[in-house]
């Protein structure tokens, strides 16, 4: 636990929120913020970073403090960052401007990243860590767990009806969701930034697989959109076309495609939206890590299942989720239940987490 | 509309407080309540029906009364019954109290029960009808239900697993729900006067089908137990014990069903616990009034459907229902959603009712 002050805490809860600003993209820069703190516990600078190519928010706020970040305190949600990416390393910046003591929220979760702590250190500056990290953390959920795994988070996302059906008997599926759970939707697209579906849900529904919001929705940055499996698909499906980047991953091995993802393109967070098939496989190997449902008040009786077969014959292998979320979207007939779960912890990984 | 006065509105508000009393079962008699009012607006007399065997509401608020009945207001939430039950006829004992007024919040829903307000009108007693209808029938929904439609209001439950799966592809189910969605479960079949199964429910998973609770849940009369099917089955069968009465119906048909129930067994809620074949056969016949469903975050990827064919083979037929709510039913890794919906209605019934 680290040593701080209240106003350090106090600090620390305004950098918190200064990183989480409306406006501020998700991807693929983690979003900081940073509270310089002179030696009488006043605020002499404030920053925090406005997404890739603009300024981190240490620098942010140390333009703002100017000589009087001597001697101060940098209170910082994220560890000072070590490289020189296109802003210049930050812990250099934070010592050249004679800053004494850092508090930090969040280590770099790249271990190879973490070097920003003992560059300072190394200078003779003072360094704290673990303060409000739990909410630090939060404000960069999928960029966290993608360094921390060396892979992107994966939510998967999936329309049904009341008993379990995504389509019809004769393949029809517009619409099992309504107006508002497809708006819906498009909102969630738009705090990812990859787009993952199999090479049938291409062959077959030829979606576009793009972010597209209405007036309410902030669309930034489009996520990349992926093809995954081993067919060869004609190039004029919509989802090739020039709204947005767009890979198509030769393979059906669930983890190497993540790996690729993450270590090739830098992407944090896989949104999954089918088909059953390819969503039964990250299913089977472990590699979903949110569920995101809409259930929608029909029934069809007969149909295409929501999700392929899992390689479960009995009820008590039931792949065993937990309910995180339950909210009713849209009003009246248009109304729909979207339903958030994570994967059940077993017993003997509780209160280990 | 009713012409009444603030006092009397007054009293059908408390007439239906007292109507709702905790307590009072809801079968198989409705619940009523009755407040009397003096000339002056005063109370002098208040009651509600214990349930059968009982005393009238009305009986009850004039023993309250005595003398001071004569020429009071008599605010009751049900017209006064005319035929002579096992405690007279309501509207006779009005008169012979020498009440001056009745106000009634909801008829008689059975047509030929309706006699009560013009037994009055004919002794010289003013009569008005309609005051907080709505409030009042809410007391007695499935009661008013039955009367107005000569058949029971039909429940059906179903517990399903994310995917809309009842069972794992070897046919085990226990437990799809969690025990506090079970528990949900035993409080529902308590409001209803009538569980019905199909035989091949009774053949499988030979279920009880009696209301357990816990020591936190009312448990009154047992409701009557009902298979239904054309097979005959062991009398060993535990439907058959002597925990409730049952009545095996040998009839494939809906229709006749529910109608025998209530023309011969006076039952006005129906519990329908499956299975997905006799449900399937209810859906189809437009016989299903109310949709409960328990949501268990889990997937299974094969195994039964939670319904049976519905005859349905493109989108556009779906069965549509409309949201009524939706709840979270216990905690952490024990928590289901319990959806309540109804049958939509088609554009041409919506704002005719
Ligand atoms: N309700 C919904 O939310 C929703 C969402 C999306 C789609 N859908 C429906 O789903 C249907 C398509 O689903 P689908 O299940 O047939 O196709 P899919 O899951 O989109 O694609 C399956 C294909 O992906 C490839 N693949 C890549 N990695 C794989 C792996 N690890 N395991 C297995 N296959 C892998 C294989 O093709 P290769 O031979 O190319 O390797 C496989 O045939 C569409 O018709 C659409 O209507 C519904
Ligand atoms: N998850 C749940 O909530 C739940 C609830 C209950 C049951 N279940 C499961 O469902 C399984 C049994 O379901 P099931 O669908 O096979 O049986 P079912 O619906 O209980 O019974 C079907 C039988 O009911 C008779 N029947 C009566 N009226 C009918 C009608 N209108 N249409 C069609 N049949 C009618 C027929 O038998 P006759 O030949 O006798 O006429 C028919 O074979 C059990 O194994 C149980 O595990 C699940």
């Amino acid at each position: 636990m680290a040593e701080t002050t209240t106003s350090e805490t106090d600090a620390m809860r305004r950098a918190v929120a200064l990183a989480a600003s409306p406006g501020v993209p998700l991807h693929p820069n983690p979003r900081v913020g940073c509270v310089l703190l002179a030696p009488d516990g006043t605020v002499v600078g404030e920053g925090y970073h406005h997404g890739a190519g603009t300024p981190h928010a240490e620098v942010e706020a140390l333009a703002v403090a100017g000589e009087r970040a001597r001697g101060a305190t940098a209170v910082v949600t994220l560890e000072p960052c070590n490289h020189t990416g296109r802003t210049g390393p930050c812990a250099q910046a934070l010592i050249a401007a004679g800053v004494r003591r850092v508090v930090v929220a969040q280590r770099d979760p790249n271990p190879l990243a973490q070097g920003g702590a003992d560059t300072l250190r190394a200078a003779g500056v003072e360094v704290e860590t673990g303060l409000l990290a739990d909410e630090a953390e939060r404000v960069n959920p999928a960029w966290t767990f993608a360094h921390r795994h060396g892979r992107p988070f994966v939510t998967w996302k999936f329309a049904t009806t009341l008993d379990g059906r995504s389509a019809a008997a004769d393949g029809t599926s517009r619409w099992v969701s309504s107006p508002a759970a497809r708006r819906d939707t498009h909102r969630l697209r738009g705090l990812a930034d990859t787009m993952l579906v199999g090479t049938n849900t291409v062959a077959v529904d030829d979606p576009q697989l793009t972010v597209r919001g209405d007036d309410d929705l902030p669309v930034g940055v489009q996520p990349l959109r992926v093809v995954m499996g081993e067919r060869d698909l004609p190039a004029e499906r919509r989802v090739f076309d020039d709204a947005a980047p767009t890979l198509h991953l030769r393979t059906r091995d669930p983890d190497t495609a993540l790996r690729t993802l993450y270590a090739e393109h830098d992407r944090h967070h896989v949104f999954l939206e089918g088909g059953p098939t390819l969503a039964a496989s990250f299913l089977r190997a472990g590699l979903v890590d949110e569920v995101v449902t809409y259930v929608a008040p029909m029934l069809l009786g007969a149909g295409r299942s929501a999700v392929g077969d899992l390689g479960i014959a009995t009820i008590a292998d039931a792949l065993r989720l937990e309910l995180a979320g339950t909210t009713v979207v849209g009003d009246g007939p248009d109304a729909n239940v979207r339903l958030v779960l994570r994967p059940a912890l077993r017993p003997t990984e509780r209160g280990t987490n």
